[in-house]
């Protein structure tokens, strides 16, 4: 493997000094760029995107192309494991994913296995090879899956955000959704650890939906299986540790649980104050985020305050990966991602000197 | 007036000892009532439902009819505001609230008055006083609005949830938004007092969407306008404190600010745990909250269990009321209902002893 010209961001993770604080974005290869817009044409639908690995390549490239990012993080969706466990998915915009065949009973729960990564998710680790190749070493390769809670949802939901389907079954019989976070966390874990097989230089866990739950029941649905995944990972590779980063939207009451789930770092949305989040974690973990999105809506003066803002919340010292609080929108126009990015690495110097 | 022969929802809130824990539900007046449903299709829309004060009354003594309920809310919506402003309020089932002439430009904004209650909201009014001359001082009257921030995004947004139109406006150009924030702020206030003045005894503002923001947003264009309504309310009527109670969705990483605002009682989403909380704010403030309405879902023990869990979260000693963390949704069984207020009442009591 080429040797990694720039590791601002595995440096952060790590807690270690940097000459700038590293920042991407996520779903930074997405509809907001043009060059994304013309592939996802080529490709015909999300679902082959995501499925063909020099597309995939190709698209995880454009925004490294385009900015002097700190990382590339692999296109790809956290629906791929249940889609490769057989539920079939398929994506339309402005809907969002959806699976033919949603769970719908314990008897589909408990016919479900762990797919295989490199027959069933082959796509995904080939796409993660090829990009690696094609990187040669600029920046660090994000690979990352779904949480637990966040895919079983997504499984027994299909598309419905209040839950109810997955809370009647906490509240009335919750053994078959333990199995079912069972099987998925195992899916994961062997997911993850392919991914850092093949090349992922750190690996995130999104956990969309579980702000979604009372804190008690996140401790026991959500945050107990990302615990397992990350007792569970490949730790170390190419000679260098590979981070975890759990990132629960909606979890900024919980950040000391989660800092103690052993991952490296946590990522913030915008809700948090990220001094005050430091103030409460930052002796333990990395911490990742946490601009609004909707500030890149703005006026360039606004986002370079914006992200002044967060930087001097943040403070002195390494343990900062900038981003966004949640993934960057279609609205965005891209001259203002320049922006942000730029601000990023030009006002974080000075707190690094 | 008659005297109130139920008072533990205001002794409650004034953090004064009860023989049991008041409850009451967000939306107990609602669709999972088949004699609800049954007024609404009299009424023909929601609007003439919220509009006409003897329909009105009638919903909103329903719930209070079947259980043992410690407080009635009026009936209403926290959109009225904003139609007698004339941007034309529609609600249908299934879609939600629709304006007919949404906010969409700055002119639009500098044109908008602030509603005379009396004549404009005379239907509320009529609504409150009829609402408690049939409540015969059974159980208190809550009074409500929503919160500026939350009117002023429903006026530009007008069901988009992702709120871009106006944060676009927060992050370019912030004063006319300011401008709309100001008005309905001189708004709401009016509309409470007139409330307060019509018999409603106690007031609650919901900030439903509060929680979309930063924290430093959350502070400048919610917190702020709730603190100036909170600072102009009447608060004494009828030889007794008038107690405010401020909600705001999504707030739980704000709680000391929100009880910081002058309030009586900050309301919880589920997400927060109450006992962790009171230890955040409680010397201060009364609580409200906070069962995941999902839960109503669930098997009658599983019921019981969580009001039990809540209750010996937040431990012995005054200053609770229960409630869900946020409305109660139309798929529940009105039955499970009462095992909810029926396991408030009773499991409560050795905590009051």
């Amino acid at each position: 493997m080429t040797a990694l010209k720039n590791d601002r961001l595995l440096r952060a993770l790590a807690r270690q000094p940097v000459d700038a604080t590293p920042v991407w974005m996520m779903r930074q290869a997405g509809r907001y760029l043009p060059e994304y817009r013309a592939t996802r044409e080529r490709a015909g639908s999300f679902v082959t995107l995501c499925k063909t690995p020099e597309l995939a390549c190709e698209v995880t490239l454009q925004p490294i192309d385009r900015y002097p990012l700190d990382a590339a993080i692999l296109f790809s969706d956290i629906l791929t494991i249940p889609d490769a466990m057989g539920l079939g998915l398929s994506v339309n915009e402005g809907v969002g994913p959806r699976f033919e065949r949603p769970l719908r009973s314990a008897a589909q729960i408990d016919s479900l296995g762990v797919p295989d990564p490199e027959t069933d998710l082959r796509y995904v680790l080939d796409a993660v090879r090829l990009i690696r190749r094609e990187l040669g070493g600029r920046v660090p390769l994000i690979g990352f899956a779904g949480s637990p809670w966040t895919i079983a949802t997504y499984m027994i939901e299909n598309g419905d955000k209040d839950f109810h389907r997955s809370k009647a079954l906490m509240y009335s019989d919750p053994a078959p959704l333990h199995r079912l976070l069972d099987v998925v966390t195992r899916s994961v874990t062997a997911y993850l650890n392919a991914q850092i097989a093949a090349g992922a230089q750190a690996v995130m866990i999104f956990d969309t939906w579980g702000g979604a739950l009372s804190t008690a029941a996140y401790r026991e649905y959500s945050l107990a299986y990302m615990r397992r995944i990350v007792a569970g990972l490949t730790r170390e590779r190419e000679g260098r540790r590979v981070p975890v980063t759990l990132f629960t939207k909606g979890g900024g009451l919980w950040l000391e649980d989660i800092a103690d789930s052993g991952c490296d770092a946590v990522g913030l949305d915008w809700s948090c104050d990220i001094g005050a989040a430091r103030g409460r974690v930052g002796q333990r973990v990395a911490l990742q985020g946490n601009m609004d999105p909707a500030v890149l809506l703005g006026a360039p003066a606004r986002i370079r305050d914006e992200v002044a803002a967060i930087l001097a919340s943040y403070g002195r010292g390494p343990g900062q990966v900038f981003n966004l609080g949640h993934g960057i929108t279609p609205d965005v126009d891209p001259a203002n991602a320049g922006v942000f990015i730029d601000a990023v690495h030009e006002l974080s110097a000075p707190y690094h000197r």
